[in-house]
């Protein structure tokens, strides 16, 4: 018995799952300004401004790395976890696997052109992005069904790879891959430095990651956790095994699913986790409850360089970016450290000129 | 939503995939004899006599890492995959796993009095071995559920721990963690010094086996691939966050289910499968058609040292250690190399004297 024969069709848990990725409506696009300059860079994260959020890193791997320290972690028990979207890359206007999803509908209508003159794919045809921004739940199901599931994962690791090469983002005409965080990279860096094995447990599609995540973040797939749906081992008409990709859901990797996906796919307790949203609160208090001493959220406030939303207030009722007062005030109850993107960051991307 | 939020009760599906850990009526019970002397043993593999399997290993992992051989294999790509019931460990009289289920009844019962005088687990009190054979599915999912869930998983983890470090096979009254193949243990190390990632990728439960395989095989938690139910993220009275395990299968990690839980851990295609049963058939495929040059099968034709089942008839008609004539004619038809215990194995486990 495998796990899809209990499967009955097109499963509806998936596809809700996936529509927490739905778009929020865009900001305005300003293009990025000069980054603010801080004062000598330490050398291990020379994009980081001084300040309690650096410290808090440097005074975490210090510690763990100093058997002489109470709060020494053995090498195989160096476990950091990182949320992607808003923590590790550009999470507006939309998360970029929406994009994907969006952008993949023209070809999937090409060759089903029934699809054609139905909506929601009409209005994704459209182009008209306010129309898309108001798409239904339902609507985003069947754009997500029709374009992550039904083909072998070989086919779909080609379609997202070619598309993420390519695919800009709107503000910075850019490739989504540059629109990483350079600060955070030199974290993810410098803990591997010291030993850690870096994951990133996104809400985001697990197969979607791991097509970039070795090259952009330096994070193997094996290293990827995320929303997964099932596959179906088969064979294809030539005999050889084929894995086709199912719409029902393995993992739904957010909020609790993200404890759970960590005690599934690694099987260690965390000691540091980064996050960004309501979506990584459970992580974080997972992470704490291990006696993991780093526990740090993102915050965007830099409207300027990058965006400004949740707490900061710069983009209002944001679907996307869910930094709510209730995360805000447990964070500062539990003593989890807030990144300033303003005041922390010395740059934001790679591509700004360094300090 | 949580991956938890659309279960409805006890799955049947997970309690029927761990049914197919039913196990098998028990075999002669015969002392150990002295190993088979071989040739000089080669320096890696010293448990090995000279022959096809083990020239087949030294071959596949020398051009794996000669970066002029046609067969080389980028480290990152480096993955080996294993079987664990009957490839790793023994696997007669019945799986390591149904006999801590069926030791763990007393336990249940003494919490749950209710259940004393219920079946199956009146006839598990009894100790009557035969009778416990005889117990059906459904009797065995009864069990399973009760002793496998609904515990936290640090719980779960201390118990199955103090279990296996203080249960004893039936036959050589060992601890069933010295009843791992000697020479296996040597290619998983021989493996991991040539640069690849060593995974256990077994029917048996994830978590189960995640207690002790670093310990024994040196596979870390992250790297155990295996049958998974859920887990449910709350709060214990102390507010303190915790993860409850569920009735309800989330990876059934068995035939069609190991290619497909390959891809969803790791995310990676194996370059070399070990096993020895039907269950594992799929997995040496897809091993195949990744490229992988080394598929193997382990035949227990070593009814005085071990057992013998499978072609070799030792055990008639057992429901462990599937290796049926399809299987084999498999394995012939597609050149995977099968391991004859008696013939390829100096020796089976540690404890014997070493040639």
């Amino acid at each position: 018995m495998g796990p899809n024969d209990a499967s009955s069709g097109v499963s509806r848990r998936s596809l809700l799952a996936a529509a927490a990725l739905l778009p929020a409506v865009a900001g305005p696009l300003r293009p990025g300004t000069t980054p603010a300059q801080g004062v000598v860079p330490s050398s291990a994260l020379p994009s980081w401004n001084d300040g309690p959020a650096q410290t808090a890193i440097l005074d975490f791997v210090r510690a763990a790395t100093d058997r002489s320290s109470p709060s020494f972690i053995v090498p195989e028990n160096r476990i950091a976890v990182f949320d992607q979207d808003g923590t590790l890359w550009v999470e507006h206007p939309m998360y970029t696997q929406v994009m994907y999803c969006l952008e993949r509908v023209p070809a999937v209508v090409a060759k089903r052109s029934e699809l054609k003159s139905v909506e929601p794919f009409r209005t994704v045809l459209s182009g008209d992005r306010e129309a898309m921004a108001k798409l239904s739940r339902g609507d985003l199901e069947k754009i997500l069904a029709a374009t992550l599931t039904g083909m072998t994962v070989e086919e779909f690791r080609a379609e997202a790879r070619t598309w993420i090469e390519k695919a800009q983002h709107p503000r910075w005409k850019r490739p989504y891959t540059e629109l990483v965080y350079q600060p955070m990279l030199e974290v993810l860096r410098y803990l591997r430095d010291s030993g850690f094995k870096t994951y990133i447990v996104t809400g985001g599609g697990q197969d979607f990651v791991r097509v970039y995540a070795e090259r952009v973040y330096g994070v193997a797939p094996e290293q990827v956790v995320g929303t997964a749906g099932a596959t179906k081992y088969g064979y294809g008409r030539d005999g050889r095994p084929i894995l086709t990709k199912e719409p029902k859901l393995l993992l739904n990797d957010d909020n609790a699913g993200k404890p759970e996906g960590i005690y599934f796919m690694i099987g260690r307790r965390p000691q540091a986790a980064f996050g960004n949203s309501t979506g990584d609160r459970e992580m974080l208090e997972w992470t704490g409850a291990s006696g993991g001493q780093l526990k740090m959220l993102v915050l965007h406030d830099d409207a300027a360089r990058e965006y400004a939303y949740g707490p900061a207030r710069g983009l209002p009722d944001s679907r996307v970016g869910r930094f709510t007062p209730a995360l805000d005030e447990e964070a500062q109850r539990r003593g989890w450290t807030v990144i300033s993107m303003k005041n922390d960051w010395k740059r934001i991307f790679a591509f700004e000129s360094g300090s």
